[in-house]
């Protein structure tokens, strides 16, 4: 966060008062208070009401509403209300609308889609929050300052593709170049003018669902690219508007998703004071997927984020949405806390009557009453951050292990037309987090920039863009003694999407100590196996064919052709070592690599035991470790003995020896 | 029907003799009279033929076909031919046809596809149905016109968003109303012109499936009714032209589908002569399903119906059209007339030897042959309705059990963006439709604007949408003796989607005397019972967790965190009783709470006598009982014993105590 | 091929090496030669090389490629670039792009996406091709021309619209004709002017995937005709000059796919000099697939045909490509050759670094190794080629069952709307070609117009659409001692989809000698049987109930109302028989009535001993028969005992009685 920081441990959430009549506000903070809310986020999709027309403001209700929220002593998170624009701007400047995959214009509707690249929508945001950022930029009630709202979705108008080929100029400089980088004397697509260039959407290069299949990757990725750019264009826009009136409090804006692929969250973490995040996880989501995406946001900095959304009981998109069994909201919200929240904020605090999310659970529900479960346990878990927010804020966790997680990877890999139709990101990086997060090892989701020797051990997986120089950084690292851990599908490609010629992986062939001749699609029906220590396991997806060139074989295939052949190999390089998993292993059978790695890289986990309970580790500014302890299931589970006499900041009492079902306990000595 | 009636029980059908040379028809004729066909639908699509270019008509076809027919006897449903456009209008006037769900202007094709508000549409039909009716609005053989055909689909052009805009200040006077029926403080959604509204299709508020998925229901259900209105204005259009020619002769317009969701047939009915029906139950639909719209149909009027469309063997539209078996087809159609049919009507009389419909079945096949088993079947019932159709026509039903099914309802439930992905409307009230067919009670199927005081027991159940004045209603019904059954999802929200506060079921609760603190989720792979009377049963969909406020407890969950707390409750209120019923039931589990609000209601079913047929009564214009008992199998039935030594009408002979698959007896004492 | 031939018998492929510096070009060809690689497929698309604005022409690099391969001796199949325009074409000319099925112009992007009416494009195209020509057309190198790429893919512009009407205009001459035709009196679609008529697609007359669903069968079918001869005007426009610049060399275009739907490549075949094919089996597809488009390939022009384009290891674009197991790709190639391919050609000799087919394997691969396993199978098949290659170039191959596939049957076929929705043309073909197969009986893949007397027995299965004079063909046929069968939905409809009166299979129903009344649809998880010499089989899709009309039952439903009726029949007609079968039956259902056909019809297998392997035989010029015997699996088999003795042309040794997995054997006595 830098010097800009929040004031405390913040408790609260989206509040959005003007859809109720104003005398009913002063009944919402009453019973807000009743469950230690000490913090609201207001004006999120207010432009309508700010600007009922172009240039005239009316600051009436939203005066009112600071007010009465600064009068009962609440925090407040400003929005600047750009996430979705009233009906009139459609109507007078109909290209701030986007248009979409399929070519279509878009018209008044929904939110969040403006065309980044419209001068108009940018005139006119910007025009707002100046006058927002004017008016309430000195108000010492503000605490930070939320732009936009999950900033997300492309557009492919005839503005973005102006846009688009300065941006190519930029990047590329000569049409030579772009021609070589995006390998255009396939297919007679050589380019001889900017002008040429169009959009890779349905019409165009590109096919099947969004951001799936097109004939250009180069291009594609590229497109993205320019469009996380000019998104984040926006975000920098008012950024620099709010920083003029109000320097000293923190400006985010809230990512979102699982996580969102279409906007880099790595190159927008640069331009962000502090991290804030959506989370809402699945009723059917196992409990390691929002631990990722919580040490994912916590990384982006490496410091303490914002929750900056999630829901007190039941949200209502998800196809299906059970109820929080009780003690699940609490959990939920302190696994946040556990790895790295310094805030627990809801969306919503008031219950919307009409409209889209109006089954989207609230502080206060439909029934207005407060003798209800999901009332008690916000109340509960209200007074919990009452007692330990003070403590755990700030505090930093030090991990050890650093997992890759990378945009362009996520791009690239997920374009890949051939071998199998199946490659997807994001399980496969989960496959790997998965076995840190089982082992209770503290990890961090780095990018390809973050500094590897921070780390006892860099997880690499599917590294499949290899951008000039990661192969040397690589190399460099284990060499001085670092430990690395990649897999099939890695060191394939330049950062314009190019094969690296002369055998995979590429730039990872010496660190590795393999080449990679031939890589087997695994199809529907058949089950190829692998032995590793004496045991089969299953493998999956992608079957690499691994010649040995210096590495040692750790598991080979059981079965086909290549029976025999080298399946999971290690290279020692230097001080160091390197994994290679040539393909796609079950939990089980990554088990004894991931051992071996740990082992070797002299890493420890928070407790040797085993055990069901998920535990991590703050430490606070001071020095103080304190470990979460958290019951993520409705079973009971016994705490591990390590524990036993740990004092709980929750009670302040002994730690339970067991823990009842999403029972949690944040322990010191 | 009023004082315009059918003159006899017709016995006939679509027929489309401009697609042969006029010296086939007499041989046709011949035909259809072995068969006992006493009646023809005529000049459904022949706009194209009538009006060659715009002005000029030319009836010398049609002459000839009226004159042939009324010379054989026939009696004759007049249609308009407005339903298919001719190509040269769409030239012309491009803006008839409609812009799609996907915003897109369709061309020449098809039918059905005129855009409502179309100007030069609704001229160009006024025009053609002026000729018509001036032409032939006094032949004496026409005993009914059939306005346009299967009204459907909706239109998003900018003429009709004009359209909307004079509905919508007709509805809410004030851009104030709106806004707040419409909770558009939400998303930045304000309105502050009336010009700023756009229709509600994939390019602006609406997603998903057409009618599935929206921003703002408020707005997507107003547009639902406007379309409707829309439609329901150009059969009124016809209508109105008609009845300056032939005021004495019903006009109608043949309803459809399962039931059609875009048209409110309820509303439509007011401005009907008298219904009528076209009925396509597919292989595996089970009985109960056309049992159902039947008394839908019958109910709209409260007065018997014309089967206007029906197949005498395949269809061609369906995925998959098996022959129906031996006597299937006039099991199938005299389950129409059990329920309230008034005539028998077949699409087609004559099978088309090329276009779309050319596999769907017609009384004179492709063969031309009499000597075919379909055939023979027509000519038997043809038989069978010379002999029963006087006794029977005009015959009503009276049912005291009366089963809200309410278009708006229909919208808004499959709108709502909450708790589970898997709300459908239609099967829901069927689950309780079911119920009294399963037990031979004869039920309405009525509007929330019907007289609930005409029944014993009132069935609502997902009664989600609650308009103005229907929660006092239902207390004034219970009060006064009534019964009432509900379920969960009742009771949320007003006309414009918008949640009643203070707790569900809203306007319910008092008559329920309970209160729904909280709705969870039954996700796949997962089973939460319910105990009724010592058994257990499978919750599906959705589980109310109920507070007794007044209600006592019929059935508890059996699973869960909440189990033991009340699942399915009844409430003495007033004279009357109301039951609640807080989750998707089998049938097995639904059956006692059936049970119990049917004896508590004092119903008695038209046999006690478990029995596999299916049993209806008619009771003909002079008292006279009439039971249809209908073997809707393949298998051997018993009939109940209470109907030994009745006479059957069919065979003018005492009824046989056994029924074959598919065998029919209409009897009386 | 007539008199221009390909000099020798082509081992290559397509070679780019625009993608890579000049100075790359020696050591690749170095590498061909290593496999014995004699031929290269050059230019296919490089029209943004060789044109890089509008009239200005840049042979430079094509002049280099061809005198390299020159010098090193290669055989040159030259493409013309025309398949993928462009970028400053589609920017100068937006409309030399295709209007796609849903109504949207496309942009630069992809390839295959002219539209085959534009008059730029054809301009264009003509003057890449002239310049192209007049080069190169006396290059003694170059032994073929390769026009365009893959035709394929329907435009639905304004331009064929246009172009379509005068296409009718030749077909019917007047409207009268066509609104026949189309038996247009059906939903009002009568025209009356020819400029009323509109393109299928899904904003007129079309719906669903394109080419499964329409109104107007007879208009939909016309356009794909339409389509269909639009490109062929494009192949013949390069064709004709080429021709005046090459008289001598042969020209094709490469057909594809399984086969490609729109495309009728039995009236394309007439315009080429030769076939070429370009064959890409997936893993999962039974053997017997790629056998029957090697058949359709050599019957189109009764003669040898090229194999364009393969794969020597794994393809990009399918759903999963597994590696071809060791030997796959040797045995996969040569059952093109044993089926009539008179080359063995490769997409592509070097690993594209960028682009979409970046992931399509090569010759070259990506580690531009030679030691690997791909690369070593390539040499030895290059060794194998080098030596049989001139023994087997232009033998033939002389089958004496014919089986009818039909390009219009299959667009037909698959419009029908009726009985079932499981209506596909190609998998019911195979069916009957898969019989053959397994009884190693040489089979032709023919069309209605091939002479039906060279044959013993001609097969027709769903011969729905009877052109004029068919019906008579077949009685002629059969009545002079042929033998004919054909199947359920046969000769149903005339050439523009309208129902034959009178009974099905209207012209089918003399020489069939049965009637049938009705067909049922055979429903998901129903199983309907039929006996056959004491057997019962399944029966799917559909079951006709047939009256035999002169014919006898050869098997009988075994259930259902109908059971003990015929459901497959024998008609003695003239000096010949003709079969019906009236449903479609597994293999072992189908296999006692292909035997009795085989057997009536005095058709010898290639040997009557049971066996696994895959048995051909071509006869070279000077009537040497060639066996080839082909083991299409990874496990052993043992060769018939007939072929014990026998020389095996790729060893010059005695033919091994046991061939392990994918071992082939071409043997001589």
């Amino acid at each position: 966060m830098g010097k800009k920081k929040l004031p405390r441990f913040l408790y609260g959430g989206d509040y959005n008062p003007e859809q109720w009549p104003a005398d009913t506000w002063a009944q919402d903070i009453q019973i807000f208070k009743q469950a230690d809310i000490n913090s609201a986020t207001i004006n999120v999709f207010s432009w309508a009401l700010l600007e009922p027309q172009e240039g005239q403001y009316d600051f009436t209700k939203l005066d009112r509403i600071v007010d009465e929220l600064s009068a009962a002593g609440f925090d407040i998170v400003m929005a600047t209300s750009t996430a979705a624009m009233p009906a009139w701007m459609f109507k007078k400047y109909p290209a701030v609308a986007r248009v979409d995959y399929q070519g279509r214009r878009h018209v008044f509707g929904q939110r969040h889609n403006f065309c980044p690249t419209s001068p108009d929508y940018q005139r006119l945001a910007s025009g707002l929050v100046t006058q927002l950022a004017k008016r309430y930029g000195d108000n010492p009630h503000i605490v930070a300052w939320h732009v936009n709202n999950e900033y997300g979705g492309n557009c492919y108008c005839d503005n973005c593709a102006a846009a688009f080929r300065e941006w190519l100029k930029q990047r590329y400089q000569t049409l030579d170049n772009l021609n070589r980088a995006w390998n255009m004397n396939v297919w007679s697509h050589t380019i001889y003018d900017w002008d040429e260039i169009v959009v890779p959407n349905e019409l165009g290069d590109a096919w099947g669902p969004e951001g799936t299949e097109t004939i250009v990757a180069g291009l594609s990725i590229d497109y993205l690219r320019f469009q996380s750019d000019a998104m984040l264009n926006l975000f920098k826009m008012e950024k620099h508007i709010i920083e003029q009136y109000a320097p000293d409090i923190p400006v985010t804006t809230n990512f979102h998703s699982l996580p969102n692929k279409m906007v880099d969250y790595q190159k927008w973490a640069r331009e962000q004071d502090i991290i804030s995040y959506d989370s809402y996880p699945a009723y059917n989501m196992p409990t390691y997927q929002p631990a990722f995406l919580y040490d994912l946001m916590r990384t982006l900095k490496h410091q303490p984020f914002m929750l900056m959304e999630s829901t007190p009981a039941q949200v209502n998109w998800q196809p299906y949405s059970p109820l929080k069994r009780p003690g699940q909201m609490r959990a939920t919200e302190l696994q946040a806390v556990a790895h790295g929240a310094d805030t627990v904020q809801f969306f919503q605090l008031k219950q919307a009557l009409g409209g889209s999310e109006k089954f989207h659970s609230a502080v206060i529900a439909h029934s207005g009453r407060t003798d209800t479960r999901a009332f008690k346990e916000v109340a509960r878990l209200g007074h919990d951050l009452k007692r330990v927010g003070s403590v755990v804020k700030g505090a930093g966790v030090h991990a050890k292990v650093g997992i890759v997680f990378d945009w362009s990877n996520f791009w690239s890999f997920e374009y890949v037309d051939g071998i199998t139709k199946d490659l997807q990101y994001v399980p496969i990086i989960l496959d790997y987090y998965r076995q840190f997060y089982k082992r209770n090892i503290p990890t961090d989701v780095i990018s390809v920039d973050d500094d590897f020797s921070q780390y006892d051990l860099v997880v690499a997986p599917v590294l499949y863009m290899v951008k000039p120089g990661l192969g040397k950084k690589i190399e460099n690292y284990v060499a001085a003694g670092g430990h690395i851990m990649t897999s099939f599908m890695s060191g394939m490609v330049d950062s314009s999407d190019n094969i690296y010629p002369g055998g995979y992986p590429g730039p990872l062939k010496k660190v590795t100590g393999v080449w990679v001749e031939e890589s087997d699609a695994v199809v529907p029906g058949h089950q190829t196996k692998i032995t590793i220590d004496g045991q089969e396991h299953a493998a999956h997806l992608i079957c690499d064919l691994i010649h040995l060139e210096g590495a040692k074989s750790l598991g080979e295939y059981a079965n086909e052709f290549y029976a025999g052949t080298p399946a999971v190999t290690e290279n020692k390089f230097g001080r160091g070592t390197a994994w290679y998993v040539g393909s796609r292993l079950d939990h089980d059978g990554l088990s004894p690599v991931i051992d071996r790695a740990v082992t070797a890289s002299g890493i420890t986990p928070l407790t040797d035991q085993p055990t069901e309970v998920e535990i991590t580790k703050r430490v606070t500014t001071d020095g103080q470790p304190l470990y979460f302890v958290l019951n993520m299931s409705n079973d009971q589970h016994e705490l591990p003995l390590k524990f036993h006499g740990y004092r709980d900041l929750l009670t302040d009492q002994t730690a339970r020896p067991t823990l009842n079902g999403w029972d949690v306990e944040i322990l010191t000595k």
